[in-house]
């Protein structure tokens, strides 16, 4: 048989409680939503939502090719020259993904002969980025400036250095300052995934790296999600604009992609004017975050301290993780729960989501189920 | 400088003619369009805007997370059942590309110790798949089932065969049927993408396998995109449940990536009722195709006979193909230009897509411009 083999994999999932399913939301799901990536909770925010319907109407349901050919709409140019424009960086390209995103940035800047420096907690997009790039990839220790320099010292050229600004799992900040001085050193080019900064982080929302003073820099490419803060779809690279020309010559996921579909690229472009018109917004998630994790961890949970909105709370097993989110859920709490194998350091937790429009009753719920239900 | 290395490619691009640029078009352009891979002509049809529109109303502008954690709403799943019982699977599961789907259909299915045969011609997120799975590729002839068995007859196992069902360059199909026998001389999965067959192929657009005798077998695994014939964003991969169940649980680019936004959702679903409802536009896609292929062969173009909806037309050299695209385009026809390096065999073309909703007069006066052009 064909693909016998995969039931075997199964059987040996469901035997280590590793089973994962998917479980379909109601519109209007009565939970208290700590789970989702939507920092700002402007995915069902009445100007995105217009955003998206207004690009359906006006330029259609899908962009029709891959942007080389007729899935560059004038909509698409808009997002790109705003989104650049906010971060503070020359130019922007808007991919159907910030997988895609990923890919295209690693792949394209690291070609045959290149080293890649690459951090060892850094998200699934990044790694297949070093997988699929020509050039030879160097795992490094988390978030560690010297290690990086040891890898950059031993490199020809050229070399980039790859790193999430905040990572996904434990909600953690890259020192991307640091960071970036060790790429310099060594001549190297630093590329960055903002997935988790953007919208939360810098001055009102502009990202990690603009925070880190990096914004515009000759040497730094970034990329961003339009599915987290700004509550659409899909990813962008930011960067010197010969960089971005390179990567519309240059990297696959572009090229051979359908471009974004008008509804997601109107809705994200609504959210960032929504955030330029309410900067308050970035704060406040940080806020909230502090207060998750203020709280919880004077009931005595261990919490890692949240760098952005992400707030990770341990587990003592993948098994009871699963449970208690399975609990928070029973008693209206939906959070996150991460275990292995889709977390790098095998360690299970409950991740939860300091969602900007939170009001401190939320945040005393939350709080309240999560310490009720604790194993 | 960090990424000075660029600006040698980009000059070495500039000498060889083989720049290329993003050309944003606006809501209202006055071209005749045969670039697209908006096949049935429904980017723009009232029901899938309305599909869009409705699904962001009711679902928000993003699915907020992954398709694991918050990111699968009750709409995904009902797109997936109509997908599934529409091309005659099991099941299916929806990603946010077609490139998404492809990459994780192959490194899912290709697992360390196994062997993956590859179509020369396939296409780019096919050939990306294989580079990124941990078994083995092995390139073989196009189209050529002999080649296959070859390829197969030396492997351990487990084993997929991968293929296009129409390549998207010259628009020709794969012998499914017969790779389908090959296969299971071996006991080898196959695999192939739909995206061009999906809408035009098959009993009112149920596809090339499902025109194949292959809809619904334990050993066949299909992805599709929901951007060209269905008008909207994302990809899909149908197949029996327990490879669905696998790539829950095993796809990067299905439980690393956001779910696909709802209208981009909501406008593949009102497409794909549409086209229940409307099965003759298959059959006029085909239609126009054979018509621009009879009309252009007979004013002595070479053009390739047309499986499906593509029409591919041979250009004399990379630059004429460049100068002939632009004049047709000067004259109020958009038309795909393929050549180095985006086409496996190093031949330029223009590319037409044959859209059902073209008049004669369309066709007509699209011949016509060819024609007058012809470099």
């Amino acid at each position: 048989m064909a693909f016998g083999w995969i039931d075997e994999q199964a059987a040996a999932r469901r035997r280590a409680g590793l089973v994962r399913t998917l479980r379909p939301r109601p519109a209007d799901s009565p939970l208290l939503d700590l789970a989702s990536n939507d920092y700002l909770g402007l995915a069902r925010h009445p100007e995105i939502i217009e955003g998206a319907a207004e690009a359906a109407r006006r330029w259609g349901g899908g962009a029709t090719g891959s942007r080389l050919v007729t899935g560059t709409t004038e909509l698409h140019g808009e997002l790109e020259r705003e989104l650049a424009d906010f971060c503070g960086f020359e130019a922007a390209l808007v991919f159907s993904s910030g997988y895609a995103a990923n890919l295209a940035a690693v792949t394209a800047l690291a070609p045959h002969g290149s080293l890649v420096v690459s951090d060892a907690g850094n998200h699934a997009s990044l790694i297949d980025g070093c997988r699929l790039a020509r050039g030879t990839t160097q795992v490094v220790a988390h978030a560690d400036p010297d290690a990086v320099r040891k890898a950059l010292s031993t490199a020809k050229s050229p070399a980039i250095t790859v790193s999430d600004t905040v990572f996904s799992v434990d909600g953690d900040a890259a020192p991307l300052a640091e960071l970036a001085a060790a790429c310099r050193e060594y001549g190297a080019g630093l590329v960055v995934d903002d997935a988790h900064g953007l919208g939360v982080l810098g001055d009102g929302g502009r990202g990690a790296p603009h925070a880190a003073g990096l914004a515009g820099a000759p040497d730094v490419v970034v990329t961003v999600t339009l599915s987290k803060s700004l509550g659409s779809q899909g990813g962008a690279v930011l960067g010197p604009a010969h960089v971005i020309d390179h990567l519309v010559n240059a990297a696959r996921t572009f090229i051979f992609d359908t471009g974004l579909a008008p509804a997601a690229t109107g809705a994200a472009l609504a959210a960032l004017r929504l955030l330029r018109r309410e900067p308050e917004r970035a704060a406040r998630a940080r806020e909230v975050a502090r207060a998750l994790h203020t709280r919880l961890t004077a009931s005595g949970h261990e919490a890692v301290r949240p760098d952005a909105a992400v707030v990770s709370v341990r587990a003592p097993s993948p098994d009871q993780a699963v449970r208690w989110a399975a609990d928070c859920r029973s008693a209206g709490l939906a959070v996150g729960c991460f275990r292995p194998p889709s977390v790098p350091d095998g360690v299970s937790r409950l991740r939860l989501t300091a969602r900007a429009d939170l009001t401190e009753g939320q945040i005393d719920r939350a709080v309240g189920i999560i310490g009720d239900t604790r194993p």
